[in-house]
């Protein structure tokens, strides 16, 4: 038989992850009110915005007051993705515990994403952890396009642990890897992980599926079999993914939650507490959200 | 890392399990012609409908016109559920291949469904599979709800496997092991299969796995570690699940075969023919298909 972790780490990226995908600005108050259902809900991580340009992400525009406004639980990270360093400098403001960073492992990729090639981000990121370092923050890395950029397709698995080094390398804490539009599959996961065994420290790895194919709880079952024990997922599968507008975009955190509890692994978090919250967020972009457990609790509804 | 098998087959369960749980009657027509459009897919096999009362499952009261207007290719084994003798003989005069009998591991869901206990319905079902033995048809059976009965709750392993053992016993060709409302979760799938292999012939073993909490693909996975390569499937996610209604059902076709052609897997379907088959059904039931391929078709079109 298969062997399974006992307890297993889920970092909730829907604040950030999964309403900078969505095309409703949610308000202020809401989301204050929303994050604060998830802080009571059992979790350990909670990425609550961004601080990067509104320009760019007009529906992150409140960070700043949001961090403020939110009650912070102890014993919860609450983290921001930070672009640069202004970002960084406007994130430290408001003493948030973490900030993450972020590239791809696809040049294109990253080029569309940010304007700047591979070699020419490393230098920008290098200072945000330097700097985020020395106000005593830990360092979350994001790399996207893991398992295939929309642009290059295949990505190999070798300039995955090659960027993941570099961004180690630089002091960064944990790592994310994403399968920014959801093409990985679990046999290619396997494959992946087994090669990276060799170069990355697994404990500081998560995965980060998004469930545009159907196969995110797959390849994280898949994960776990490689003793990955941190994923991140977004409420109710909250926010799509940009290059298959309106497909189920991130895992959805209630269906990883249920999924795991009924196999007896444990993660903290109160399974009622987070159909409240998703229910009330659902409320919010008045739509009805894609996570299995959310289309069951809707039916019973009618 | 992990072994998978080479190539898998998929049983197409859509006419019958899918059309029988969706509340539009498709006309008679659009019936023939989709599963021609199935027909030119690949598969190797088509369960086309149910020879069931017409006052019990109005959708399919046109079993006998459906299997005398098909094509039939050569190749492709064309199957009909049949709940008695009466609905064998009518099945045996269309010429069908192969039929299938039913009942239930759980002997609450048994009574509720056909009115029977399970001791009370072997009988019946030793008498259909001798009469169709004579008839020289083979014969597949279904056990349903063998990982959580909507009544009962958990059903032991072993309730299931002297069930299934009793099937085999009268000849019964193939079982198919069904989680009828969508409750088994990976570790419960492992064990199970671990326990089953010391009791049942694993050639003569398919699963019918449902999405209802999104855990179908990772059963399939798990139940591939055991050898297991037959999977009942309906295209599109089609019909739901009469205890959770409108939660997405039966495991979508479409999603299962592109999972496994990613991984490599051959199935012998062609996944172009078979967007044409669930677009076309999509159009006749006026309504979108929960799988994520045709999540993905339609956004694509919007």
């Amino acid at each position: 038989m298969l062997e399974w972790p006992e307890k297993v780490t889920i970092k909730e990226v829907g604040p950030r992850d999964g309403l900078q995908n969505e095309t409703v600005e949610v308000p202020l108050q809401d989301k204050v009110a929303w994050i604060n259902l998830l802080s009571d809900a059992g979790y350990s991580y909670i990425e609550f915005s961004s601080f990067v340009h509104p320009k760019w992400i007009p529906q992150l525009k409140d960070a700043k007051e949001v961090a403020a406004m939110i009650s912070r639980k102890k014993g919860i990270t609450y983290a921001a993705l930070v672009p640069n360093r202004k970002g960084l400098e406007a994130a430290i403001d408001t003493d948030v515990d973490e900030v993450s960073v972020f590239m791809s492992a696809s040049d294109t990729h990253n080029k569309k994403n940010i304007n700047k090639s591979i070699e020419e981000t490393y230098p920008v990121l290098k200072e945000v952890v330097q700097e985020a370092k020395l106000e005593g923050k830990s360092v979350r890395g994001y790399v996207s396009t893991v398992f295939g950029c929309p642009y290059e397709g295949a990505i190999d698995t070798d300039q995955v642990a090659r960027v993941s080094e570099r961004l180690l390398d630089m002091g960064i804490d944990e790592l994310s890897l994403g399968d920014t539009i959801g093409v990985a599959n679990p046999r290619q996961v396997d494959q992946a992980l087994h090669e990276w065994k060799q170069w990355l420290p697994f404990d500081k790895l998560a995965m980060h599926f998004h469930n545009t194919r159907g196969m995110a709880l797959s390849n994280v079952l898949v994960s776990m079999q490689h003793n990955i024990t941190t994923f991140d997922a977004s409420l109710g599968g909250l926010g799509g993914c940009p290059y298959a507008k309106g497909a189920s975009g991130n895992l959805a955190t209630d269906d990883l939650v249920h999924m795991l509890h009924q196999m007896g692994i444990e993660t903290g978090i109160d399974e009622e507490k987070l159909k409240e919250a998703a229910v009330y967020i659902q409320r919010v972009l008045n739509k009805s959200l894609p996570s299995h457990q959310m289309q069951v609790v809707n039916k019973e509804r009618v």
